[in-house]
């Protein structure tokens, strides 16, 4: 991964004169940044460890180079990247350890645990959400835990689970699972370079969450190692044996102890993957149409709709030639239609039921007032569906601002929640002299809402990236908390999203969540800033 | 409900004599019970309360009269019939406190919390664990929590969701989710006497959980007010904002607070509901279609399959002259079968989606080697699907001993569980004197797994019918700890299976249990001694 961006440093989603053109006419003109090298990137110098560390997992495995730091100094969000382009990082870990075992790890934690060093806990380190960022508290030491030595699939080929480490990435995984022709079916846009262990403790959701399952809804057990013991909960589909605490580990973020192992459904790979695009004439159709599909049970695998304006941008702006083509291909056989929402059905299993499934959704969709635009574009969403990060680095080269957030609410509330967001964005970035574009999609929907997955691109303040940023971010957040909606739907919480978790549990319920902290993590070592105000 | 057992009083399942005949030809003769009066249960005279209590409640809301107290000092479990028959009950409130609303329920709690009284939270009493028993702890005041005057039910129609009170029995919450056109889905065997804030507290799972999900899988948001205040979730369909509250208030059982309002999903009222009945070769082979139903996401709404021996019994004793006949009818067609295994399969929703689900899960059936038994003696089992408690009346009254268990497991270890299990309960029921039927059925399956739910029977052991049963349970839970099982599926915790907790979560995770109830009810008045050990 770039040391400043995302994805490999050799591929490139140049955007086309086209798009730069429209995107210009939609935002202005932006000043294009400049990046720092990687050397002259300044951080403090590492403080030393005890050498107990060391000793507990090999010295080869604890790095204190200047790279390592630098590429465990921050997740990928656009506050993160502005920093690692500028080169101006507020700290870095003083090592990164690679504990090699659950009691390698454990032991790291002990000592941490008595001597008072912080740890972050990381995995692919793809948060948006400030959640591997090395925050020290009140600890003047503080070590990232590297977790991706922590690898291994076991099958359970009879109840069609897998037991897997938290270090594997996605594509790691899935090509294990593959050779014995299961999948997880969890892709999230980070798919290529998250991890297991950071699906679960931030509970991902992929984009074919409709049909798999968010991540946390496929972990039926877990172990959750603290600086004070192991939590293990039994390998059984369900048990009503009190409160769960799989469920007090998802999410947990690192911040009560590292997930060290989880078991997972899998299924077969999909024989079959049929992906639609259909063009609904408006948003709140669009979004009609997702609700009777997600009522009646007939949801596709994918589905998303955008919004008016994000179909506008995909239309005018789309990174990739064949999926423009295709799009606009489909697009002008109903341009009687000025502001339509694109709407992408995935369908995947075996032929016979993707068939069917998909013949009973059609029906909702034409119900609905869709039109087809055929499975062309479809299929150019599906390549392109891990695109996003790859763009926005081609958008801060430009000298855009470009970010990211999400949220979910009932039906009955989201058309509300929708205009609140948006109309908040769009003014915070007003007040910072800049026009925004403000796009949005629905995604990932249940039978009583949905989550809105909102982007927005202005040209960025020079100097001022962050302020204008922490603008918007604040704007957006204090909508979502007026209307009602989750702060966040799948992002998690992180260090961005802490001062929101008041009004997203109330007072007792952070007491809650503290009381667990301060037994699983006297010393208050894990994740320091993270999650529980 | 009968002061001594289930049910309208009016209301008899009577066995006939050839059913009768059966049952002793399978465990012999027993010596029926004589039930004592209502008058003779002799019951510690109720300790005075703080006058605070009625003031907060209204004095009609305070109940100390014999009958009020004696029907809140028992669930109904057989060792909670087998006392209550006997009129010798241990303990019982001092008084039975109903709660209007929240504020009240609030004050109640914060006046015990203060004054170290004991509260029981009590919905329809129906725990077979020991939920509602009466233990004192380490206070020498006790109160009932009836939480029956805590009722209302508001629809959300757009996003289906109904926000209801915790006190609304099963049928009051149908009666009035169908006035609107909707149902929970939701029909345990308890469900005439059960109600909504039962269902969540002890994660309750109906008949038709595979289609409608378990009452968990329903719940969307929740509040739950404790001794300290209220926690409450947000009304949205899910949040990736750290651990999960509202499955840490889900199976808390009265020890965390009491959950006061319950916003969960509804479905629309189905307009066809199917009912067959097939055989299975065996059980084994019953149990591998299943498998394949849930892992191709072809599952009925409602799927169970009984061992040999809960079909030879179901054939043998039904108790439901129809059902019966109708049952032996489709199995004089397919005789040739010796041991075969009967499965139900319950198909509800639109017509259509009826007919399609139901014509695919067939195919599996048949490829599975079961033959179809017709629809007759499924609607037989239909109708019959509350009379457990009731025949438990019944068999009691003849002097026999009757009581059920479950756990789940993954498809891989299944097998095994079942033959520790039953080979358990067989074992201990002989080192009574005393030889058992042992029957078993898998129902509530998922794609990795499914539970198990047990029933024995045995002559009672006069005078020793605790003695003899605590040899059962116990046997029968250390087979279920030591094959890796769940301790309970849907039952909970209660009393009963406090010593297993250990077992299930481990020493850190009882710690994090009690890490959060000493925060939320820090003086220990909520349901002492039941959940946490």
């Amino acid at each position: 991964m770039k040391w400043w961006g995302w994805g490999d440093p050799e591929r490139r989603l140049e955007l086309s004169e086209g798009a730069i053109a429209a995107l210009r006419s939609e935002v202005g003109e932006a000043e294009p940044e400049q990046r720092a090298s990687l050397e002259s990137v300044a951080i403090p110098a590492p403080r030393p460890l005890p050498p107990a560390i060391a000793e507990a997992v090999g010295a080869g495995a604890v790095l204190d180079g200047h790279e390592h730091r630098v590429r465990r100094a921050a997740g990928r969000s656009y506050p993160d990247l502005v920093r690692l382009r500028a080169g101006r990082l507020a700290d870095a870990p003083d090592a990164v350890v690679l504990p090699g075992n659950e009691g390698e790890l454990a032991r790291v934690l002990e000592i941490c645990g008595r001597e008072g060093i912080g740890v972050v806990p990381f995995g692919g380190g793809t948060s948006v959400v400030g959640g591997v960022e090395p925050l020290r508290g009140a600890f003047e030491r503080l070590i990232t835990l590297d977790l991706r030595r922590l690898q291994g699939v076991e099958v359970d080929q009879t109840s069609m689970t897998a037991t897997m480490g938290p270090g594997l990435r996605g594509p790691e995984a899935e090509e294990m699972l593959a050779a014995q022709g299961f999948t997880l079916g969890h892709f999230p846009q980070s798919f290529e370079y998250a991890t297991i262990g950071g699906f679960a403790a931030a509970r991902s959701a992929g984009q074919a969450s409709s049909g798999y399952g968010r991540f946390d809804e496929l972990v039926t057990s877990l172990r959750l190692t603290s600086p004070v013991g192991t939590l293990s909960t039994l390998k059984t589909p369900h048990t009503a044996a009190g409160p769960s605490l799989r469920e007090l580990a998802l999410g947990s973020e690192g911040a009560l102890g590292v997930i060290t192992q989880i078991t997972a459904r899998v299924r077969r790979v999909p024989e079959r993957r049929r992906y639609d695009a259909w063009m609904a004439a408006d948003f709140t159709s669009g979004a009609d149409i997702v609700r009777t599909l997600a009522q009646s049970q007939s949801l596709p695998d994918v589905i998303r709709v955008s919004d008016e304006a994000e179909t506008r941008t995909s239309l005018g702006m789309s990174g990739t030639g064949a999926g423009k083509r295709a799009l606009l291909g489909g697009y002008l056989r109903v341009r009687r239609r000025d502001h339509g929402s694109i709407v992408i059905c995935g369908w995947e299993g075996e032929p016979e039921a993707v068939e069917r499934r998909r013949s009973i959704g059609n029906r909702i969709l034409r119900s609905g007032g869709a039109a087809a635009l055929g499975s062309a574009p479809g299929r150019a969403w599906e390549r392109g569906r891990y695109d996003g990060p790859y763009l926005r680095d081609e958008l801060m080269d430009l000298g855009y601002l470009v970010e990211t957030l999400e949220t979910s609410h009932e039906w009955s509330e989201l058309r509300h929640l929708y205009e609140e967001v948006r109309a908040a964005i769009n003014a915070a970035l007003a007040s910072q002299g800049t026009h925004g574009l403000v796009t949005c999609h629905l995604s990932h929907a249940y039978p009583d809402g949905a989550s809105l997955y909102f982007t927005f691109i202005a040209a960025r303040r020079p100097g001022a990236e962050l302020e204008q940023w922490r603008a918007a971010k604040s704007a957006a957040s204090e909508a979502i908390v007026e209307a009602g909606g989750t702060i966040t739907h799948h992002h998690g919480v992180g260090r961005d999203h802490v001062p929101y978790m008041r009004a997203e549990i109330g007072e007792l319920g952070i007491d809650a969540l503290r009381a667990v902290k301060e037994r699983l993590d006297p010393a208050g070592i894990m994740n320091p800033g993270k999650l529980v105000p």
